[in-house]
């Protein structure tokens, strides 16, 4: 493999300690070269299907290289570490379902293998001393091939489908994500030519329901009214305008949203 | 224009999600030269006023090149979106007011042009599609005036000034911003040498009545006692030594302030 | 001192504002080849300790060249300004106890000097107006002997060393850090080879005492558990599988914690 600029770092870190730039260091030393895009490291605590998402939505966006994500609640347990090609990129991580669907969004693996290690490592910073280090010799132009054994493909750890359930009268899904503007991501893919703005939709989120306006974009609706619309990486999402749909509807991440004509 | 080595990058998309690392992956792919400072990431959301106060305060600190912010409640409507060239830079993002005190406080806009919108794009992320690419071509010397027609600067649009009453007896503003310290930092601009050291002053927050010492430093007043200051920008400030006036006070952003001797 | 590639940034300046992007500005605008790793900018506001311990478990990891570190709550105040050498790297920030640990950590200071500043400079803002300045120059390749008068080690400020007390039946310390996922990092130096996997440890935190499991790694604990282990830079910490220590046991920063077999 050539050598690579880019590295695309997304953890559950979070910001309040120095994990993050531990990692930063750690590459800066092998391969100083790089330079690293901060995707997001505030994917909610060992969420690795949260972590799944926003990996896959940014995949596209992100320069071909190394992309290198840890989320791995089972951190020093028997799952492996693994790399996987995919497009022109080699995805880094635990293999529990955190790289697969942004190697599709890629494109499809194209081969992976498992990190062998050789020294003493920490058990619980495998980010620093497994992930990070395999991303930077992979940034030096290291043949993957040469990490550890190779990995069949099918044997990769898939995360279960997300829910989705559609019947002729509603969409049954869930709120996947929720970004700092209080927007609530859903797990269904949405088809914008589908739904004409302006219409009333119903919308259930456990027992409580809601009425909202299809939209476009934000100002399609009155400030503080509920809106419908497909979000910039095609899901279904619910938004205030001007404010919260998280904060207005009082839901989270995980609660099951049910939208009816 | 020369090839820009900076792009320097604010907004309100807050760090829960990927957008602003997608913005990121979008520049390196188009100008992968181009180095990124984060300015600020946490605007509040859709607060035009307060990213515009952030960036203005920010800008003459910061290398000359391109200057991306969006903070953009309107996105998807028909708000422009604009490149306008101050000192020796070019600030692109909405034109909804937020790049404006920036460009002055760089010495004024020299010329502005809106951004053509080539491609389709989406409705809601406009960072990703129209803003963080126009200042990718920027980086790479593209000539603002082939982005789209040219604007003038008597119709960019510009924030109301923020309010402000001198009396003899008082100065009235408003909590402008608060930052991680719980520093009020106001919208009137301060003046040091007016001010001495440990004199009393009375603030009052809508009704709430509360004594100060004027300080210039925070070990001017005593541990967990209010301090007026000029700030580190140049306005009238308020902070609590070893503390957070926003918690000792209990007020915010938007809270009227009142002060006299 | 040769040039410089690499400044490591680490602040209580918070995410809020503009200050750490300010002071990436200030670094850009002076050394413009220089990279700028950020450590860690949330250490909890003035709390120089917190700063210390995360800036000394950072160090070993970063490259070396400049580490810029600034908590400094006597700001303004006849507190020197320091650059102290360790290792190949040059420390710069406050003289209140901040970098010692580090450079202790890199092998201890090799020389000291006291930062003279030249202009005037806000009395508030040392970050944007002393300190990144001089780490800039500092990555120039400027002598730091050239910055101000040499300060005899001895004298530099040592922080009080952290509270443990080790007796036949148990061991006290103090709560240090808290990370994003709540895990209760102590004062205690570890020994993991003195602690058998599975063995039961009664935990006090003030007057609550808790059971907990004495684990290698997350998964050595069933979901929701209590875990005492060695964390990866070396201190007793207490965790929860799939959970947040803090949040179960309701204790932060500062708790004092007793470990009896």
């Amino acid at each position: 493999m050539p050598r690579q600029n880019w590295i695309s770092f997304l953890t559950d870190y979070g910001l309040d300690d120095v994990y993050v730039g531990v990692c930063h260091g750690v590459i800066a030393r092998t391969a100083p070269h790089a330079r690293i895009i901060d995707v997001c490291h505030t994917v909610p605590s060992g969420s690795v299907a949260a972590g799944a998402r926003l990996l896959a939505k940014a995949a596209p966006h992100l320069p071909s290289g190394i992309m290198l994500a840890v989320v791995d609640p089972g951190v020093g347990t028997e799952r492996r570490a693994v790399a996987m090609l995919a497009g022109e990129s080699v995805l880094v991580g635990p293999d529990n379902g955190l790289l697969l669907p942004a190697a599709e969004a890629l494109g499809g693996v194209r081969g992976a293998f498992e990190l062998s290690t050789r020294e003493p490592v920490s058990a619980t910073f495998h980010g620093r001393d497994i992930f990070a280090p395999a991303a930077a010799q992979l940034a030096l132009g290291l043949d993957p091939a040469l990490l550890g054994p190779v990995i069949q493909a099918e044997s990769l750890v898939r995360l279960p489908p997300p829910k989705v359930k559609v019947t002729k009268e509603a969409i049954t899904g869930e709120v996947a994500l929720v970004d700092s503007f209080g927007n609530l991501q859903t797990t269904v893919v949405g088809d914008a030519s589908a739904m004409p703005v302006g219409a009333r939709v119903m919308l259930f989120f456990g027992g409580r329901r809601r009425i909202a306006t299809v939209g476009r974009t934000f100002a399609d609706v009155a400030k503080g009214k509920l809106m419908l619309y497909v979000d910039s990486a095609g899901y279904l999402a619910v938004a205030v305008n001007g404010g919260s749909a998280a904060a207005k509807v009082g839901v989270g991440t995980g609660t099951e949203i049910t939208i009816k004509r």
